[in-house]
């Protein structure tokens, strides 16, 4: 497939949401340009006005006329929602394999998105970026019970994957360097159960999705360490 | 085309979550058969065990046996998540046209739904079901910001307006009805404001949607508001 048509990425480094987007992107093998920023330090008003009036990253524009991130073309087409841009790049590129050929798998793909992003990320957002006491061992043990005995999400590499992983990822990163709003001994509370058994499985999840060619080529930890240790919203005392 | 396969909806009348599956398997015309029960009344131990371990509905079994709804079989898929189960109709029945052909467009209408859920039903919920003071009014400015000047969310009739249509119609008809847990002046002022000139785009998408075919054949208006005056949730002094 020779792909003809622009895609620009408007992203930033640490959250998950983005992540999501770049993942797949590096799964359909796309040529794009990824543009990272700070969003909340420097929101250019260019941004909203000509990308996403929600002012939300991850967007992207999509085809017109190759032009600067910074002055994107209005003959563009412009989406947003990471999951509907995952989505997007399977429809796109779907040698990606990122949707299951099956309609029930491709449903079972999509319902553990979903539920992940309505019931597992306000618990993880509560937890790490509000340092409010909820149950985020409840639901990691929910999101287990998802997983198939072996393998991905739903078997093989998935829209689901790319869905779930930078988060169950960055779960474990940011208990293991301490990083997050919640105090310190909850942390570790967590850090702890994480590692008893009856987390194997999602362990064994995370480390397998690490592994993961797209998601290895997007993700390095030591720099992932570095720039939620200075994230704004993942600070103590602010 | 033929379906052989058996499709059992367990659903209740009240939720919008539930009429998004009722009208996808009408746009489909699927034949299928529909349990409406009472959830929150008479939670039945087998639905969590059998059908949907986290005990949401809407939720469906799919192929395998016909069996009672009441008595589902092992043999057949369980499926959950409204907007998964929309995406599965529409998948299984490419003939209801529910799923924009041009990935663009299919792009756009996700992004409709996935902004519907993380952002505009948590202020439906609050606002209807919690009786906080949070901005409906700017929430529904917003969705009709999304709409475009005519016509259903993405143009024609697709999964994008069976995902908001179920709620949209419904927070005119809980404000008209004084139904809900707000106060009955906060709930006077939106249904005021509704009617302004300012809201024109959004109260026509409403009409529109309700004469559409699969959403008329599924919604009464008067059952509906019958039903949510004694739906526990909706209840001021409880």
């Amino acid at each position: 497939m020779s792909q003809t048509e622009q895609i620009t990425l408007y992203a930033n480094p640490v959250p998950a949401f983005s992540h999501r987007v770049l993942i797949a992107l590096e799964d359909a093998k796309a040529k794009y340009t990824l543009y990272n920023f700070d969003i909340w330090r420097e929101r250019p008003e260019w941004f909203n006005s000509e990308v996403n009036p929600l002012g939300k990253i991850p967007a992207i524009t999509y085809d017109g006329p190759e032009t600067s991130p910074e002055r994107p073309s209005a003959e563009s087409v412009k989406l947003s929602e990471s999951l509907a841009l995952v989505e997007f790049v399977a429809d796109i590129f779907p040698e990606s394999g990122l949707l299951p050929a099956d309609p029930v798998v491709r449903a079972r793909a999509r319902m553990i998105n979903i539920y992940f992003d309505t019931r597992f990320f306000p618990v993880f957002w509560d937890f790490f970026l509000e340092g409010k006491p909820v149950d985020l061992l409840g639901a990691l043990d929910t999101v287990q019970r998802l997983l198939p005995v072996t393998g991905f999400a739903v078997g093989a590499w998935s829209i689901a994957d790319v869905g779930i992983a930078p988060f169950l990822v960055r779960v474990a990163m940011l208990l293991e360097h301490d990083i997050g709003k919640q105090s310190e001994e909850d942390g570790k509370k967590m850090l702890i159960a994480l590692h008893e058994p009856r987390f194997t499985r999602i362990m064994k999840y995370i480390e397998d999705a690490k592994e993961w060619p797209s998601f290895k080529a997007t993700y390095d930890e030591a720099d992932a360490v570095a720039q939620c240790k200075v994230f704004p919203l993942l600070q103590r005392n602010v």
